[in-house]
């Protein structure tokens, strides 16, 4: 359906040509200073047309705040968010070639499949106009995690076809044992990030290497695929709701319903499965970084209060990080990381071979220009997925400390001790 | 949480040394006939001790169905399930060393950190046998899945280590575009997986390999991670619900949330990142195989029927599979195949120097015989997942195209006929 | 929160000064004409300033259709409506007195113990203006039912303080028993309803009775409660899924989620609690109606089809209706009744003794003109809100029922046969 | 469907002859002390056979903690629960006459329409047993509440048939103005309700009119419905999460999900409806009990922890409580309580007119001895009902009212100070 999350929930409507596109995002905490200049500048990284190697179409994308503040301040009831569809044309795309053809890797045809009814624009909500809602909701929930727990969510481009930023060695066959990678996640943001538009890769030589192929599929009208990687970092511990709603499987679930979206893996992914487990595993080591708790009531106790044991024991954290943050599903403090794959846009210029609705072998040809490569674009939408999933997660485990620090001590909960 | 899908719900409970390990499904269909001898198969295949390479505990896992049938019929109310612990002495895995040290890549700390409060297990609901109740649930779905629509799952080993059913070559840097890599997704049945025990990678020389690497592991007291590799034939069209239930999204989710994975790719997946749009995108031809319609009924109307339009156009299917059957997060009709990567399992045998709970530096040693490599008894769980995924996207659409199916025709919906 | 139902999924947003208010439909069926102007009556039936008995504000609430169409068609895609408010100004009811003092039975003050901030118009989503969304989206549920399955909705004024149209009597402690309020049930039309605007008490002299004592009240600057009735005509059996989901308890949680509310009955309701179990007992009769099937595909199958045996029992219904349409939770056929009790509205011209949010006892006095007695305005927001627990069911039940009918049939379902 | 509350979750199963009933109850705060011992009361209470007036069956129905708990403490993971049926045999209700004829008022015929298969028991989930699991999850939801706010929730029967508590009169159209019945909500608790048994109705001149009431009923071979009240004390403010899931929208939908319900009233319910507004309004005025905080660490702040302003408010209160406790949605520390009618149970001794499944009329006569009126078995399931959705609106305040804590300090919350 168009609703994520149960806690902080959010609800997206609009597709290329109607009226506007926008979302309702439930669930927010009330008493947090929000105007649309909190949101906008995410939107804006979104839109296209920032360089020579992204689509020059200019969208615009003004959000408009319709409800939920007052005065600038979040009231805990509904946001919605509204961005008028510039071109609200039903029959933009709509010409006499494209209404013949379902576009070969679109989602024309499964559409028509599933809902039985053509819409002009093609299979509609699977438009890139349908993140717009979702940027919109993840920068709520990015204010909201940096100013109560200070979490950093960066992402940039970690590949484009096969120029990778930091490829597979045999002794590397995962980045999360690259020592490189690990510290590029520790220190990077979003200004850095941005510095390399257009295509958003921080690092001079493989962002010039990934621009030049990036134009080179653009003059050979066609397209190229990529990857983001993307690193939260001063996550607090214990989010993720095992069994089925482990960190890493929501995660996973936000950003595979991203459009163009093929794979993800987390910590040391695909390339993990190729390392030793005496290698792999994280070893704990003591913490030498304060302790971000969830609650700050909790942490820190009136006199007399019944305290939770688990407050008082030390911290850990791993000394590697193979886990990417996460282990059974829950969040241990390490930064997250994760990678995303991006196929090739299936719009391009060149002339394809395929089939009409009416089952007969024909060619079509794609007019105008097209994105080459949506990567760099993915960069915010990817963020945004990622505020949402630590934004519902944090709610849930909020709930769940704060019920348990309220419970009568108990004699003993670790029963070495 | 521990309740998967909407339609088709699962409800797990349980883990390793309590009473019993279950599951609630709700919403099966009724009047299907179903016993334990439907459910106790996938059961048996996920069990560990079936070879000298999987761990020799012998855990029986019989399934007792408490409710939801009768005289072997389902009556369409919930189906409780439950697999007695034959182990239930909560001590089992306390013993000193493991009540002083967090397991390293273990969920023994985040669980804590999680909960507050420290299972005798460790990570409790992290444990393999959590797992028991999804397969129940799945055998469920697939057998109504079998019945009604003639799907097929079938999941087998693709790789241990860097050994690779399909290893990635300058050619192919994805299975997808691999003829060879297709036409064994075309067949693959569970008997020829399972001939190839205990690897279950269904290739001769792979599966010594892979078996050889295994056991190189196993005498190293190390261990070793791996991919399964998921087919889905016979899904019909129009399955998975944008936008965030996308049918990738909703199997991403589906397979990070089994423990252990940490990466899920579908179709072309991260490889298809470098390959290029005009070769990625997957052209329509006509389809000579015979439509499989969602619902008999609005397929073969009744005289003077209102007949949707739908359901007279030609069916298209494509050429190429690099989507891996599903464009814009809906299912096409084409097999739906993924991949999921396993990390090398936590437990080994060898020392590891890692911190107490009480932040000490110390060495920790495991007893026993463990499992080097879960690749093998994964198979199951995967394809209990991916049952319980299409299970529910299938009642999704089914709600719909039903109420679709009982509207008065419209004038048209292709606006080009 | 701000969502009701599964499959037919409504999420509102909106208060009193903000842009606009609205909602997002997610779920409904693709392919079904839709514009405004099936939207709008309704809209306009619930807006104030209709007489001199409800309150003269004109509010106009023209919505508009932000996405989901095209061409006037549902796409099956979310749809997003709003209501702009005339009204933006956020300190409209923001007065030194009305900043000084809690409105005595109004919702400022538990919204601010709630969640911490003070809308400036008290009790922001307990404004009438959040219903907006409900009959809006509430429209488009009744379309789809009248065009499906003929389904009727009709609500109108049952009481209004003591003056009841079918006042218990110890003969009929309970309507339900009552032949002529039965009568009434089967005929009552909305057109009929409105004739007797402004109070919309279908019989004119229970009307002219309630008019007069709402201007009773209204001329003492004071306020009156009473209830609305509502009939749903034509529901298909098997609606309604317990065990929790029981068609009552849908309904209930939908009506008491109306603003006002105090109390819901069903059937024979509160007074069948005092009718013997032999009077109340709905004997089953042979149905002289033709059966209205759940889906037309299955209903008419074509030959050679495995045919499930439900649909060839007779069709059964009740002789009398104290059970309203409902057993075991589940639809039977005959009409679904029930009752809501609306209290007096808390807004009135009368000095009220009072305490401040500084606790201070004080003395309130509300300016302007305000609505004496809400019913009247009620009834559309009762209709809609019945509309979207009766087209969330279906779904849910066209869901099961389809998946069923596709099984292969049973040697036998009733074990008598 | 069979899950009730989001947070606090509760999953049954289970029908009258299948092999157990239970439930999974998931979201338990950890860290609760829990055994058996805190939730057999409950199960005993809801037990038939306890004295003449109540079916003679006994069930026993002993509850058997499955997972969830170690050593008698909660671990936070789901808590899976089973009662065994002693009866298992699916033919118990099966005989030549019920297996003919659908029981009038009963679920036999709905339930058939619905799933199309015919359980032995007719319909099965309608069926008394089905409650067992929501006493059991009801039980711990109860305990916690009482552990960690000192929350207290009493049932007790109000009426049966026209024999009532607190007879409406002229002056008290509803109880919510009776200054007696006030006093009783403040004061009654469970042992003294159930030193009224059979009746549960805690005053002896009412208790015996409605005993002898019952006997002339069960006498006559037939039933009589009645009325439960229930009131919860020491409710956190706050609690309820408009606009679709307000606190009596929650609670209605619960009680109306429990067998045999007509009807549910909240506050001044039906009878409000005839109070003039000015008699109605619950004035405020300053509280003298003290401050029961939401979350003990933000209302006790450590010094120079940043504080909301909402806690530093005095606290207010209600001079008169025709609310119940409930405004806006949302609970203001005031008693909530209500009243639920139970409808005269539809299994009598009678012989009864009405119509086989194959539609011919003839004469329908149960065996046995049966219930005659079920309320004062009702309450404890109506006190499970209630706890279930008051624990999962504080958890849903409590993640809410954590989240907002750790915001940086508005400059202000109230305009007017």
């Amino acid at each position: 359906m168009s609703t994520f999350g149960e806690y902080f929930r959010v609800t997206t409507y609009g597709e290329s040509h109607c009226r506007s596109v926008g979302c309702i995002v439930d669930g927010c905490p009330p008493g947090m200073e929000l105007t649309e200049a909190d949101i906008q500048p995410q939107m804006t990284r979104r839109r296209p047309g920032q360089s020579a190697i992204t689509t020059p179409r200019n969208e615009k994308d003004r959000v408009e705040i319709q409800s939920g503040t007052e005065f600038g301040v979040t009231l805990g009831t509904p946001i919605g968010m509204m961005v008028r569809n510039e071109d609200q044309r039903p029959k933009d795309y709509g010409n006499s070639t494209m209404d013949l053809y379902p576009r070969p890797s679109h989602a024309d045809w499964t559409y028509l499949e599933k809902y039985g009814v053509k819409a002009s624009s093609g299979g509609g909500r699977s438009s890139a106009r349908e993140t717009i809602g979702r940027v919109a909701a993840g920068a709520i929930a990015e204010k909201y995690l940096r100013l109560a727990h200070g979490v950093e969510i960066v992402a940039f481009v970690g590949s484009v076809g096969n120029e990778h930023l930091f490829p597979p060695t045999p002794e590397h066959p995962t980045c999360s044992t690259n020592p490189a990678f690990l510290r590029l996640l520790d220190t990077i943001d979003r200004k850095t990030v941005d510095s390399f538009l257009p295509v958003r890769c921080p690092d001079q030589g493989a962002s010039d290497r990934m621009s030049e192929l990036i134009a080179k599929y653009r003059d050979a009208q066609d397209s190229i695929g990529g990857t983001v990687t993307c690193v939260i970092r001063n996550v607090p511990t214990g989010l993720g709701e095992p069994a089925f709603d482990k960190m890493e499987a929501m995660l996973a679930h936000a950003m595979l319903s991203i459009p163009a979206t093929k794979g993800f893996e987390v910590g040391s992914g695909f390339g993990g499965c190729e390392v030793a487990g005496s290698r792999h595993n994280d070893p704990f080591i003591a913490s030498s970084t304060p302790v971000t708790p969830l609650a700050s009531g909790a942490s820190t106790p009136a006199p007399g209060t019944s305290t939770p044991q688990q407050q008082q024991r030390p911290r850990l954290t791993t000394k590697t990080n193979n886990s990417g943050g996460i282990q059974g599903g829950i969040s241990n403090g390490a930064p997250i990381y994760f990678r995303v794959a991006f196929k090739p846009p299936a719009t391009i210029g060149q002339a394809q071979t395929t089939a009409t609705y009416a089952s007969e072998e024909g060619i079509l040809e794609a007019k105008g220009r097209h994105d080459p490569c949506v990567v760099p674009r993915a960069v915010p939408i990817v963020e945004a997925m990622a505020a949402l999933v630590i934004m519902d997660s944090l709610l849930a485990q909020q709930a769940r400390h704060t019920a348990r620090s309220l419970l009568p001590p108990l004699k003993q909960t670790l029963p070495t001790q």
